[in-house]
């Protein structure tokens, strides 16, 4: 009996001694003592497939259909390996990899990058972004269990409302628009037709910088919700998708990790700190002054990380209270010290991968918030018709998708956790 | 025995003379002998309040807390209602809303969406962006059970490649760059990592149409697919999506397709038919002369979705075999005919919803044709690295969320299907 054409490895191993017919790339052809390892790249994992000679006119990255018989191989990828094997070539690369795609490479991350349509096909390009897709899975079925509605807003956008310097211009048949930075302003105007939404698509940043962990276009899982009790009901939620996220992975992703060497982190008890105990801490366990009292520049972060494992045991820490002065001008202030606000940042292994908070949802005091930070209401009509006509006390957050996935894998630079990066010189492939 | 405060109707109705405390938006206010009925609407829907008198400081579009004991009462949504109800005002409009939300509107479209923040409040609205976040969730859902992987590619890209008056152009740091109109040769690329892939993200269109029917920013679901058979394969694929749609929503929508007076479509048998053949039927019963062989024109697709309706008895219609000139370089001409390609259109009541088909995956294949319609291959050289390295066949599709809800809803402009609709004249709000 015939399993279909679109089953591969995991699904493979329970049919032991059967006939299949797999299809997929040739990843790696090997000749050992009169027989020929072939490792076939199926869309979900390897399959050895063994040939007693090297069959005719298939050579890497051909695109085959094989037939043969399953049997028990401790050695093989998924426990088994496919013998008596007959193969049809369904289509052939005009030329060989430009790298190798089964052994590890050494080539730079800029020629990994140049060459990505390729690269990505090596198994621990694979992982990462087979993880990154369960990234977004877990995020949505957790958030519409709990009620949440996706939305799609608008990356197009008329030029002049925000901080114009860190947005890009387009040209919209000769008038100035601009692309969007996040869904700020429309995933909390949806708070009053929804209550609870989500959105996961790209936002644009054009921000000069040349790190690894910026990018200037990436991935925002984001959700806003209404009807708040406390800005700490965000972290709840956050916390709650972690948790669903490390239980998905943990079930469904254990070849990918372990391809990766990445360890899971902790989800279950996530400790919380205020900002300036938070900087206080961190400054006096490792002996160092603190220089700027309102920011946590990315070393300020890297140190407090390494505090919330080393004392607290745990990959991440929220680190609330924020300074008003770095915060935008929807942030609520804490009434309790208007020096700080209801928010808070998500530290994952010393990284920034969430921001988020209580905000503003009084008409007065949005529309006075703006004038005292110089900036004109009449440029936000359509986002103030939210709050002039009825907006709940509500909050949200965003996560950045690549500063997540790359932290989960344990990546040295964002770039490698987004399939064609945008940095400053890079516009393709 | 309290109901936590975020279950609403659906989840009320099981629990008659329970005590319960919800949240919401006050929808609206009668006052009736003696009695007010005070609309809640929830997250999921409206719940009916029944008070001896006009709560203190209730008005509309305040957000509340309401306390209370729900009773069955089969003239209220839902069938119960809410008595003995206490109530607390967690926020206050600033202003009365500018349009009412609770009747039926007679406002301007335009005016419509000026006050989009507000306007999406009226429960019509809403049940559009409910059953547009279903139809993502189908599409999803659906593709994670065949096997496809999520991605998230580019949007910004470099100017030159391809058709240059359609795209809109960014100033990408002092350089030239334009907005992807579709992610189509990112997922072909990616069909040589993971074979399968899809993905839902914003697409934009540079063109000049002022029509019901286009928007310059819209929603595009994509998949793309490695190993087909025959083109058909794609046909069969979106079959089985619209099935597994037309099925969620039957089960969890009916509210929402029920006040939007909406009839599902039968997704069960789907006729296909060549494109000269369809022309030639529409032409023929409807007694008009064909006046473009090549191409064809939205009265035309009008016609032959009712042709489809009439004699078949079917909302939807596959035409099939498009004339290459007007297919793009990518297309896989139909070996059997090269006039014709391999390639399909989904009609849905009428209007095209899709354009999908097979592929070149062959490298000297596509180089020649890139060549033969004055394009140069050096500028595809990331995307030609597919075809180089190892391509298999494939084929895959595109779907318009709004058009695809347009037509579920049986809306009259495609703008009621987008929250915030981009259209010439329309950046905001």
């Amino acid at each position: 009996m015939d399993v279909p054409a679109t089953k591969c490895d995991a699904a493979v191993v329970g049919r032991n001694n059967r006939a299949v017919t797999l299809h997929g790339m040739v990843h790696a052809l090997r000749d050992l003592g009169g027989v020929t390892f072939l490792t076939l790249r199926t869309r979900e994992g390897l399959v050895q497939c063994v040939c007693p000679r090297r069959p005719e006119g298939v050579r890497e990255e051909c695109a085959v259909s094989v037939s043969g018989v399953l049997r028990p191989e401790p050695r093989a990828p998924g426990g088994a390996e496919l013998a008596e094997t007959r193969f049809t070539v369904l289509s052939r690369p005009a030329a060989p990899p430009p790298v190798p795609l089964s052994k590890k490479s050494s080539v730079s991350l800029d020629t990994e990058l140049s060459l990505r349509p390729v690269t990505l096909r090596a198994p621990r390009a694979r992982a990462v972004f087979r993880i990154q897709a369960a990234v977004c899975r877990a995020f949505r079925e957790f958030l519409q269990g709990e009620g949440f509605t996706e939305i799609h807003t608008p990356k197009l956008g008329r030029a002049g409302a925000e901080g114009g310097s860190s947005q890009f211009r387009v040209d919209y048949f000769g008038r100035k628009a601009v692309l969007a930075q996040s869904p700020q302003l429309y995933k909390q105007v949806m708070v009053g037709v929804f209550e609870r939404v989500y959105e996961i698509g790209p936002v644009f940043r054009a921000e000069k910088h040349a790190t690894q962990r910026h990018l200037n276009e990436y991935t925002s899982l984001d959700l806003e919700m209404g009807f708040l009790h406390s800005f700490t009901d965000l972290m709840a939620l956050e916390q709650g998708f972690l948790r669903r996220l490390v239980a998905l992975l943990r079930q469904e992703y254990a070849g990918e990790l372990a391809l990766l060497g990445a360890e899971l982190p902790d989800a279950e008890h996530i400790p919380a700190v205020r900002f300036d105990e938070a900087k206080r801490l961190a400054a006096e366990a490792y002996g160092y002054a603190i220089r700027e009292p309102y920011d946590l520049e990315p070393e300020e972060e890297q140190h407090i990380g390494r505090y919330a494992k080393e004392v607290w045991g745990s990959d991440f820490v929220f680190v609330t209270h924020y300074p008003g002065r770095k915060r935008p001008f929807y942030t609520m202030d804490d009434p309790e010290d208007p020096r700080y606000t209801l928010s808070f940042d998500l530290l994952f292994r010393g990284m920034e991968i969430t921001t988020g908070g209580q905000r503003i949802h009084n008409y007065d005091q949005q529309v006075e918030k703006l004038k005292a930070l110089g900036m004109e209401p009449e440029d936000f009509s359509g986002y103030l018709l939210f709050h002039k006509h009825g907006a709940p006390p509500h909050g949200g957050l965003g996560i950045g998708l690549e500063r997540l996935t790359m932290q989960l894998c344990g990546l040295d630079n964002i770039r490698r956790a987004s399939l064609f990066p945008r940095d400053r010189t890079r516009l393709e492939p």
